[in-house]
């Protein structure tokens, strides 16, 4: 992975991107504001422009919730590609806040929100592709879907 | 609204900004780090210095929460003025997060938050005024308040 | 305090540092960025390396929720320690995110907050060690842990 280019390696993963999602409010889906790359809470849009909705712990499971949080990560990537173009433009992972939609006692997090950080790690390296990360468990989330994620990257 | 400031688009608004919150714990309503902004959680504080409390889906509709999300940008404006002088010094938002105090079956976060994104875009501009946001269901707020929101502003 | 540094504040304190805990996920518990250093959400880690777990109103006090805040931030202190060596790197702190494991009735995060808040004070002093902070309650946390923290603090 240490001489391939981001984009190729996420060619290399055979996964394909949801459209980009248009705002459902008031606010732009990434700003740029020097080096970094801030991007809005997404949700997992699936290549039909539908949502996966449904509750974790409740309707769905840690292992479905994990590839929700995947869901995630890519319709971040497709936000990213329609704002600047190519994913080679990101030098790295900063911040990650993962928010699982799930009952009260469910404790797994963690491991539903490395579903969009694997993603990551396999497109930027286990370096730059991992940045520091809360994944914790919301009261409710837009639209009840199973999972919502806010980013933070630098630009090379 | 391209040659008014931003304290000139507020006064059109005829709205009243409620006194500058004091910190209900240890920590500082705004903080200043190069040209950025930090911007605590805030609640909505109304003019007479109550909290609009409650919880949306249960004692609150949602037209009822996105109000209370205005209120928070209001509260968030006085703390501002309070700290910098003027809302001329801000050049932009970067980033808000709103946090709403509903059931785990409410599904509109949105559409509660624009209540708050809606006014500083007023302010700011369709631009400048609006940044990247996450809006999302907490399991509860401090005093039961309806909606807290926490924000990044860039300075000129 | 003017004339004692960080790490002589802390050791005046006469409490103890659990062990930097590995990351549950696909993270990093820190990233320096700049003169930015971005801190993971980190749970209430014990000198056995067990956590302080239970969900607060339920099983725990709001005093026993402030003293899970407090190791939290012990447990930060260490993380900080293992990545950068010592406190004294740090200049201040800028922001704090603490997120409560509680009923959705309970209405003190900022007094459970405190917890940790007041112990950065003390290492920092009342300015630097203050920052902006949102305290919230969260439906639920990973491993049933009772508080969670992330923080962005700024060094020399």
């Amino acid at each position: 992975m240490e001489n391939s280019t981001p984009e190729q390696n996420f060619a290399q993963l055979g996964l394909t991107l949801p459209p980009a999602p248009t705002p459902a409010g008031v606010y732009k889906p990434c700003l740029i504001d020097g080096k970094h790359l801030f991007v809005s809470g997404h949700g997992p849009v699936k290549d039909d422009k539908t949502l996966i909705v449904g509750r974790i712990g409740k309707e769905m499971t840690a292992d479905q919730g994990k590839l929700a949080a995947r869901q995630v990560g890519l319709t971040i990537l497709s936000s990213i590609k329609a704002q600047i173009g190519s994913l080679d433009k990101i030098k790295r992972v900063i911040k990650v806040l993962g928010m699982v939609n799930c009952e009260s006692d469910f404790e797994k997090h963690p491991y539903v929100i490395n579903g969009c950080s694997e993603l990551f790690a396999k497109i930027w390296g286990d370096d730059n592709g991992v940045g520091v990360r809360s994944a914790v468990g919301m009261g409710s989330l837009p639209n009840n879907i199973s999972v919502e994620i806010e980013a933070l990257f630098e630009l090379h």
